[in-house]
């Protein structure tokens, strides 16, 4: 019935503030950069995450997978493949490739599961419409 | 009455995620240290912010003023002497001096200016309790 | 001979990360804001900043000011309005208005005073070319 | 010969800073954690991170997993016990279990890959003195 979400793009250029004394961008940012991309894909499936949560759903990154590829490096500008790997009525999964902007070069490729919880941190379901934007439904998995 | 509250001296170690690509710690870093620095002097004048926070008081940085000195460095221990120049019934100005810890090298001076405010975000009193903590009463401004 | 040089203008969108338990954008983010706005003045102006630091000039925060007027919010699409209040042979001193891009709520007023040094941390002149671009010359103090 | 290299246990106390509008640390953070218990584990070894890269030799993270099992909160303080997985010529793996310190509650475990890269970010070997110390040798794969 819906199609398959596509790929969410997005691009940061790196900051003096995301670099260190090796001359590249902290490892840590690399977390920060996930997080905005999957942002913007929830945006772009017609959610905003702020809406999300003023309606008492949180989504909580409960696993963190990152592989280091190339060193990103200060001014340049990174772009961001998100997509959904999985998504259940109480789980997602994203994943992402990260590249350098200009020459394509592979920087990194994560992923991260998160989990749906309600106002009290308890394991919530999913509304049943952003389940289907973000491509699940007949392949979303409980 | 009360004795002029002490100098509270706290110390932190520079983290590589700190650096930046210069080599040095990346100026906004310093602002992270400066509240580190007035929490530990809160807890030593008697009070936790996480309970004065659970008691529906927050402190909110109004006014922010650093002069920097010298680059701390990498792995370099960090002494922070944190002052309360003035305790209002709505207001508590710090003042910090950071220094290098072995060598007594000035890094930088700093001031904070925080107001109180309730839950809802409105101006309100500091309880009397804490402003004589602080050092304020007769030397109290409002 | 030149013209003023205009105003900068850079939005960025808070992200989650940015945010703190007050659910208000920590007040140590605004900094990162102002050298992200100032990369940017420099850009308009023809230079990378990047290039200046291989060429082998640094720019250095020595003084830094912000007044806190109204919180961000996560989400929210912040416009910094970037301006040089000074610039001499050795120093330049940005001015910035941070506001909601939405409401054109003011959040912050900002100030920081930047040095020129060489790649061994000595104080050293800045290209006038560059001088010029900033609007310097006639208005330029040393 | 060598005794199997123990377990280093460090300690961090949550600041503002590294909590988010859920009231709880982001999830970023514990990437900085880890780099700090680690550096420690260094240290207790014998070896200093600074002098290490001094030398000419830089460890560079190449994957980082994270399971998040509960929430740090503000004040907390946060207890990290690193431990060596493997370490090999080029190659080190660190495990990290992160802790309530006053609880003992689990609040993540973690890992990750580290290879040893020159001046030049060549691949290179570690100097064996810091292999033994780290517990490798027998043990140590390549």
């Amino acid at each position: 019935m819906h199609q398959p979400h596509p790929e969410c793009v997005t691009t940061v250029r790196v900051n003096y503030s995301e670099t260190d004394q090796m001359g590249v961008v902290y490892h840590a940012r690399h977390v920060v950069w996930l997080d905005i991309a999957r942002t913007e894909h929830l945006r772009q499936a017609g959610y905003s995450y702020r809406d999300l949560e003023e309606s008492g759903i949180r989504l909580v990154v409960t696993d963190l997978k990152i592989r280091y590829r190339n060193a990103a490096r200060y001014d340049d500008v990174v772009r961001i493949r998100c997509r959904i790997q999985e998504v259940g009525s109480r789980r997602v999964i994203f994943t992402y490739h990260l590249e350098h902007a200009d020459t394509g070069m592979a920087l990194a490729d994560a992923e991260t599961t998160l989990i749906s919880l309600d106002a009290e941190h308890r394991l919530t379901r999913l509304p049943p419409a952003i389940i289907t934007a973000l491509g699940g439904g007949a392949r979303a998995t409980s």
